[in-house]
């Protein structure tokens, strides 16, 4: 008789497979579940990186401690990896941290300060000019090697590279999928332990309607178990808007580059009356320059960090070292649970579970007062081959109007990344909100320079 | 410290609460319950029937296999019942089976069977015209008494009355509930256990993308623990398109004049590739005259039974003398789970779990291809104090077109009986499915006899 | 100086141009015009035919009474035809008169009479089948050849030939023109002269709204200078109802296969509230059967013609001989304005005037209650290198239900037509308005000969 | 018999009637028209000037030169005006020129300069809070006493009052209508004739697609006699983008507070690819701060002024002086044609004519890319009683964020003033273009302030 609980022939390809961060934790997340197995091949221009995670994977199903036995597969072509694939998930750097480097800390110059860079402002924006080619590709392979196949992708510019995917495959099956909403979720399971005085609530305890783009996502109906907690985050907010709150995550906000102490998140709750659903770093870069990254100063007094490309690189080369003891067996990979849903996901699309979660998807309704088809962040219930939308709502206009404008850019930005059009560019670029605080000579002195030092990136532009 | 998982104090005012099928079911659900307890207001036009409920219902609290103790309380006017209720379920007759009696037999006369009469057909379209002025009044009721309260609606014709409720009060949280989609569950359940060899299928364990109106859904997507039904339902219509299938309920449609042998379900099948999601009974109404109902002979060969209103008014009687038996403690009530959802509903909208179902809720982007606003049945998540439906796609065109025909029918059925409309009744009624049979002047007289015959439930009209 | 009120070289390629109707028509009225002049480039698969209109055409050069002086030049080739168009006329016969022949009286055999058979009922549905593939072809050929010209069609089935163009180039210019409006407008002119005692009532002087899909459009609101005609046109119908009125047209319906007395009009403004916009041929096809078409006697009692294919071909020989006599000159051609529109579009595309008529256009919300993207008819406004469609309103339910049924029909037929799928093309057929007063087993054998009669221009089909 | 070409009794109720710019240019236009005539009915919160517009304009009648005999009436109460009108024309200052001083003059010690003041920006928000109650008062006059006239609106902000209009009476006849795309036509037009070397070219000669909301709409497509106008404008901006262009009125920008050298114009062609269709002093105010601006010298280089609140103050007295001479007979009232087109407007409603122009009304498909029901501002065909827009499209989205952004903080102003909600308000007041060059801090005391300022005018509001 068929097991209706098992599936043992799961085909994932990897794009991006050499990876360090999401490919390990994929394998680890991998080897912790007891329902699925089958093949991994992971796909990467680095084409090293692939086969070491290959042997790091591998050696896996020699371990004990591993319960499901995962092969790892490195391959050379796109082509090998998406043919016959069930599930193709999308994790790359478009581009070095050289690149990256002039994103985020080349409009410093200009008084632009940015905690990330790689979904608006400036930096977000010459990221995608540069991402949009690679997406365009991969849509037109996975057309013609496995279009059946669901696409999980978790490169930024989320928005645009999903988008992307769909605007050259229609008829694509893909998702973007991203952990920010999980973060204000736990500050709201930490809110719940500390003001109810209840103890280990998790994360998925609290019910969240979700509304938004991706990093810019809002909660206008929050609960846990019945109890309604936006009075509940009013107070919150309040208790802590001043001195910030820590306990959430693990690290430090002035320790950790990825750590917040939620500051810019209680203030934008005093503006707009919601619960703004991401981190602080991503946040603070959808909003005007003036309002928290006008200088290194203010964004320290808002208590959230800057995550300078050096310490990227910096981690990027310990990373090398520690793939190359895990190859040699030096040392051992670790297995952790990563928190991240894209096991459960593939579970839920396999038929084993049926599950809701929020994730990026054209807009079909989901989400009023935005257009069709553009990418939005809401939740959606994951079931057996099938992610369907949840009827979200709509956002208050003062809040919709900083979402839309976001989307509007984003769709210049996609038409000038596709038409390689470098007037229409600018004016993409022109109308980031973290670009308007200069005028108009200086912003295109600056989109000039950063295309110039990603030029590389861009077959055909006429730069 | 508050308990989270249990709800002591839910007020619910039952308007219809002298029934002896919906309040008894509700009495038996809610007894079991271990979550939620609490008081329910009956209110109901036949005042003696409310208050022999209260003491049936009453009763229950001393018996030792009653988990849940709740309060009864028969109240005399609708405000009574309104006044503070968490939740408002309506259940009601409208007029009585005399006029019911007129809907389902006075067209024979004109060669028209319907098999049941409260939904489309002669006898759902004057049925409406009787209902929907009492709707007016709960829904303004509601407004006044119980703004925010959850109103879950039973009564037939289901779109249309809770389609006056959103009408006459917008911000109303109405939602209207049916089983006939678990039926069709509970088919998929029985030829999964006969074709796939598996035992103890739960209906709750077929997974359906729900499309369509009340008694007129359609499955387009179904799935066992990841096992795609529709090809499985082709060879099941295969096997069972000339014999019927008897499985999957209690009676035989010979014997019981509730069921059926799905015949015409699986018919639907053959000519449009879709599942058809209600009893036979309801579906043979929406489709052409000399399809299924031409003539009780047709109705035989296609196994399924006409229902007969004398049966309802023999069995209304049969419930009147259980009723005073239950009352005086000669006969002990029967507690039974109904299978239906209304005490889950309640529990996940108090915030005690997070479910999905079916549910009858106005159009706001969960069925492309019918207007916004017309209500439609799709799948809803069910969550503290929020019903939201999902984004379910589009009928194929062929099956959007009888859809959509029934909706605009209703359109003009609304809007006739909210303007006392004659002319416009009659245009709504000579555009119904069934009725087109006849020629202009037959419907004409049908028509006019059927208004007569349900006139002292028409206050206002001009007969 | 540039002269701003002429064009000297526009360029017209006319498919079908061999036409002895419409093709002549043209002729006439581009003789006749002061504004502009050029080419007409006439491609016909009977290519003997588009030479007969050549020399006919090139003939009227030479004439006194001729103000504009238009080469004729028949090409062989699409491509000839369409190469540096400014404009693209299609006005073709799909298949023969043996084909139509099939299309109209086919289904006599079955007791449905149809009085044109090229739109709706089951000879315009398989005039559908047979036509949509010639379009697919013209489109392609259209993007390749003249991508930015407009294109104007007169080919029936209007709404599902522009359908197609647009399906498979979306960024065609195309309109459907129709002159059935017109006609309306003649009868409320009529109508103004009898009943406000003005003479002289020009058509165009009649404001109408406009709203609905060819051959079925409706008007809601009228006007003659600032008279409000629905008033008056109740009075008009009460007064001819019976009767039924002569005056508007030249024929007598006795004797005109293309005229009627406008009794199914009437009937249907009794019914709906609203001014029916076509010809009663037409109207009476979109109804049930037993309404106007049930028999030849009902037929003729509501005072229309069934147009006879037989007529048809004995005209069509008759024009074959005019034809001749026209080339050798042994007959002079008669030049008559034909009240058609074509000339005056082509000079406010041009630029040289702005002007409003109704159009066939893909929906963009011009029309509320029927679905994005399918062709509706409603007024546009004609000006340069512009057709922008008049946000035109909704129609009644009961109405819109009528258009909206057609409408899904049609585009189950083009989905039928595209993927030649005759299982889809049945889905279609069934649930034609006609066709529905047949059971489903003599639907299927009616459409199954038709398929047969017509299977030489049903290619790739399974059949 | 009935005269078609005229109106005899026309009743005009003008709201704002004691104008001396409006209503005095209404008197010219009215007296030289040859079709309508009847009675102006002139309400006024200063009674005075009523009677002082009642003598003046019915002296006009005893003047050979005017044509047309209109009554004028000054009418003590809204209601009065309203009872029986076909007409409602609503001009009114909310406040008086001393609010207008805070809303233009107060925000310069911020920095934010202000060249009208009326629309967006902190003038244009906080004549909003004043104005929208005003109109709310008169819709539901409106609704009561003439719901069947058709209401044109002058007053600024023109989307908020317009909205408001239909907010609160849905079914409302309204339209607002602004001169300012006649005068971006006027320019074409200068420009062909410059160009084209074409003379006496009129602006209503220049075809134009509008898009956008009123002072902030667009051109996408322009032609003249079938001559494209798009790359013609290209020529002219570079050949005028540093100089300015001056030809098109009649004031020198440096001279006249009301005239610009257009260089705002061309800049945004430059930026955008699309002409914008308003005056320079309008479009900058839509602008971020720094672009024009941010000071007068900054202004002064765009050859544009900001028009002082002192001049209008100052030209009022003079208007005063001179209505008393016109009373007295001192000085002959002059008839000048205005250029407006309110009596072409209501010639057409009343069933005269056809005509097109621009007109700002609830989007209901005309435009795409912003939501429904928003007020937009394209063309519209004007007939006998309805004004039907034009579907024309969507704007490009750098072009549409912008237009959108200002559209949702529009609807958060509108709802802080139903709700006299100052805190929404604040949200909307620091959303605005201009407003968000200050740091949130200065935001709100500049928004405390100047609400202050307009304390007398804001009803209900927690100040």
């Amino acid at each position: 008789m068929t097991n209706f609980t098992k599936a043992n022939n799961v085909q994932i390809a990897y794009i991006g497979g050499g990876s360090k961060g999401w490919a390990w934790g994929l394998m680890s997340d991998l080897a912790q579940d007891r329902e699925i197995s089958g093949t991994v091949r992971l796909y990467d221009i680095n084409s090293e990186s692939a086969k070491q995670n290959e042997l790091i994977g591998n050696r896996l199903k020699e371990r004990e401690d591993v319960i499901a036995k995962w092969d790892y597969k490195a391959v050379d072509t796109l082509s090998e990896a998406l043919d016959g694939a069930d599930f193709v998930i999308i994790s790359i750097l478009p581009g070095t941290f050289d690149q990256m480097d002039s994103d985020v800390h080349f409009p410093e110059k200009y008084g632009i300060y940015q905690s990330v860079g790689d979904t608006v402002g400036p930096g977000g924006m010459v990221r995608a000019f540069r991402t949009i080619p690679l997406f365009v590709e991969m849509a037109e392979a996975i057309k013609t090697y496995s279009p059946n196949a669901w696409v999980i992708n978790y490169t930024n510019p989320m928005s645009l590279c999903t988008r992307t995917l769909y605007k050259v495959f229609p008829e694509i099956k893909a998702i973007g999928c991203c952990h920010e909403v999980f973060g204000t979720q736990k500050i709201l399971a930490a809110m719940v332990e500390e003001l109810l005085g209840v103890q280990n609530v998790k994360r998925q305890e609290i019910d969240v309607n979700v509304l938004g783009i991706n990093h810019f996502t809002w909660i206008d109906r929050a609960s846990y178990k019945g109890v309604d907690l936006l009075p509940l985050y009013q107070e919150f907010v309040e208790k802590y808007h001043e001195t910030g709150f820590e306990g959430s995550e693990e690290g430090h906000w002035m320790n950790d580059h990825f750590s917040s102490a939620e500051r810019v998140k209680f203030d934008l709750y005093k503006k707009f009356g919601l619960i703004a659903a991401a981190g602080d770093r991503h946040l603070a870069e959808f909003m005007p320059l003036n309002w928290y990254l006008a200088n290194p100063d203010r964004v320290h007094s808002w208590k959230f960090g800057l995550t300078p490309v050096a310490w990227r690189k910096e981690n990027a080369k310990k990373l090398v070292e520690k793939s190359k003891r895990l190859v040699s067996g030096e040392e051992q990979f670790e297995i952790n649970p990563t928190g991240e849903e894209g096991v459960e996901m593939i579970k839920a699309l396999i038929g084993l579970k049926t599950f809701i979660s929020n994730v990026n998807l054209p807009n079909q309704g989901q989400m009023s007062g935005v257009p069709n088809d553009v990418i939005v962040e809401t939740n959606a219930v994951f079931s057996h081959n099938g992610v369907q939308p949840i009827v979200s709502g709509e956002l208050p206009p003062e809040v919709n109007k900083m979402v839309a404008a976001h989307i509007f850019t984003q769709e210049t930005t996609l038409e000038a990344a596709l038409e390689k059009n470098k007037e229409k560019a600018f004016r993409a670029f022109s109308q980031d909100m973290l670009v308007q605080s200069l005028n108009q000579e200086q912003a295109k002195q600056l989109f000039d320079q950063m295309l110039i030092n990603t030029k590389d990136y861009l077959p055909g532009w006429d730069l």
